[in-house]
This record gives structure tokens, sequence and C-alpha cells, in this order.
């Protein structure tokens, strides 16, 4: 299944609303045994902040669970046709985050495009945004993705706000 | 000179501290042909979000200040030993931003080592602060900066909070 490969992004963004979560965990406070005790987190594949409350990864599995915790995202925006996998579902639903699908067919790099279609409402030059959509893509770079972006008609929003990274809303 | 090289990230790293920043530019309220005639943000080279209000980029020339502007950030910490350029210091002079100087020698990717050493402060397993560093530094990645990363000593800063990702300080 696609959901469950291994190279890289298979079209997951997640999102965390602009609002103030708990941290999943405490700051450490006992000795340096016990921290190095603690567990490390295991970001899923590709993972990267895109603005603020916006995250991008690849699908994530059972090791990246605390981690996506430790984020506290309230929802997930999940780009393939393929079902959510019961034991993510089960995951999502034990802590309160909302799960969107849009089944998107026919790119190489789904999360790729949609992050490079955000970057075109933020005004962000072409070539930076493909040299961000390559960085993560790697080998599943597509000039067709890449075009999909450029051709994206973003006149129909322009009134979204053109950057938001200046603000900590 | 180094901080003139066009190859990706010579040691910048931009930061925003936890405060609410105005927007540099208002959005876009005039007709669709006001809007197309607007200048686009040209971010640095291998400008990414690290963290709330934390960010990574190559060294920023003239054609990036309206980017940087736009984000709002306060200080940037310049990781290289060469002068900062006269024409920068004037930008961040007129910007009211701060420049924290750290001459920093022997490595191939100085910002990708500093991030890395975040990353342990996160708790981020290797693999994915490696993977991170690889992403940035491409052609500049070395196994000796890598290793630099596995080895710094997290103990003395056990009180650091272990992910400021899920806040919106």
């Amino acid at each position: 299944m696609k959901v469950e490969s291994s190279d890289g992004e298979t079209g997951t963004v997640i999102s965390l609303p602009p609002a103030v979560f708990p941290t999943a965990k405490a700051p450490a406070t006992g000795g340096e045994s016990e921290r190095e005790e603690e567990e490390l987190f295991v970001p899923p594949l590709n993972f990267a902040m895109v603005d603020n409350g916006v995250f991008r990864s690849g699908f994530p599995s059972f090791a990246n669970f605390s981690f996506l915790q430790s984020l506290g995202i309230r929802s997930i925006v999940y780009l393939c046709p393929e079902p959510y996998p019961e034991a993510n579902v089960e995951f999502l639903k034990a802590n309160g985050i909302g799960l969107y699908q849009f089944a998107i067919e026919g790119t190489q790099h789904r999360t790729g495009c949609l992050v490079g279609c955000l970057r075109r409402l933020q005004r962000w030059c072409l070539s930076s945004i493909f040299d961000e959509y390559q960085r993560f893509a790697a080998a599943k770079a597509r000039v067709s993705d890449q075009r999909f972006i450029e051709l994206f008609d973003v006149s129909s929003l322009k009134h979204f706000p053109l950057s938001c990274s200046c603000s900590n809303r």
C-alpha cells in the first residue's frame, strides 16, 4: 500500500489550528539518569514545519505517535485515496484529532504540491517554491508537479493573508 | 567570500523571539491586477521554519530583504567568521534586528549542526536528526558534522523544554 511505503511523503499534511495547546510531556524535572531513560521522539519521515501550526510529513506509523502527541495537533489532512489504516484511526480518536481525506490522483508528490500552492498564496517566487519542493521530493520530484504549482490559480484566493509566518496566532 | 556563496546555507539562523509582530505588508485589498503587480517574496536559499519563531536559511542578500521584513524577525544568528557585509548591517539597523555572530570553524554545514543540536535537545532520534541535516546539507553533508551532533552533550541543558512546537508563544 502506498500509505505504508517508507520512501518519504505519501500525502500527509498535519495541521495545527491557531490556538494554544498544552505540551504532551512536561519538561524533565528529574535527575540526569531519569532523563536519559526518557523516550526519544521519532518524527515521521520528511517531517517539517511549514508555517505556524502547520506541519508536513510522510505517512505516520506507530513509532511516530508519541511525537505527534507532543505537537498537540488537532487535525490531519490525508491526501491519498487508500483508506486510512485502522491503527491510525484509533490513535486519532484517542487524541481528539480530526481526519480530512482528499484522494488526490496523478501526482508523484501530493504533499509537495499542496505546500507549493500554499507558497504561491504566500507570494513566494517560483524558484524558491521549486527549491523547497525538490528538497522534500528528492527522487520523486516531477516537472508535472512543478507545472501544477506554477499554474495553480491563486486569484480566487486573493484575500488570503500573504504570509502567516510572522503571526503567533 | 563564503558569505557571498550561492550554494545554500553558509551559517545563518534567523530567530524570532516569542512575541507578536505586525506583518510587514497588509493583505492585498485592491483588484486582481493590482495584486498581480505586487512584489513576489524571495526567501533566502535553504530557508525553512525550524520551530515557532525560529527560522534557518543561507546567507541573505538584498533580494531577500523584503521577505525577511515580512517575517518580523528580531534577531539573526550568524555563524561565519567573516565580517557581516555592510549592506546587510544597514538592513538590520533599519529594521531593528539584532545581530549575534558566532564564528564557527571546522564544519561544513554550520546551520545544520546548530539545528541538529537543537533537535537533540528536543529529543528527536538521531536518524530523524540526520535525515533533516542531510536534506539541507545535500552535497555539503559530512559524517564529522553528524558525529558532532551525536556527541553534543545535552545533559547540561536538561531543563530546556523538550519541544516548543506545540506552543504558540
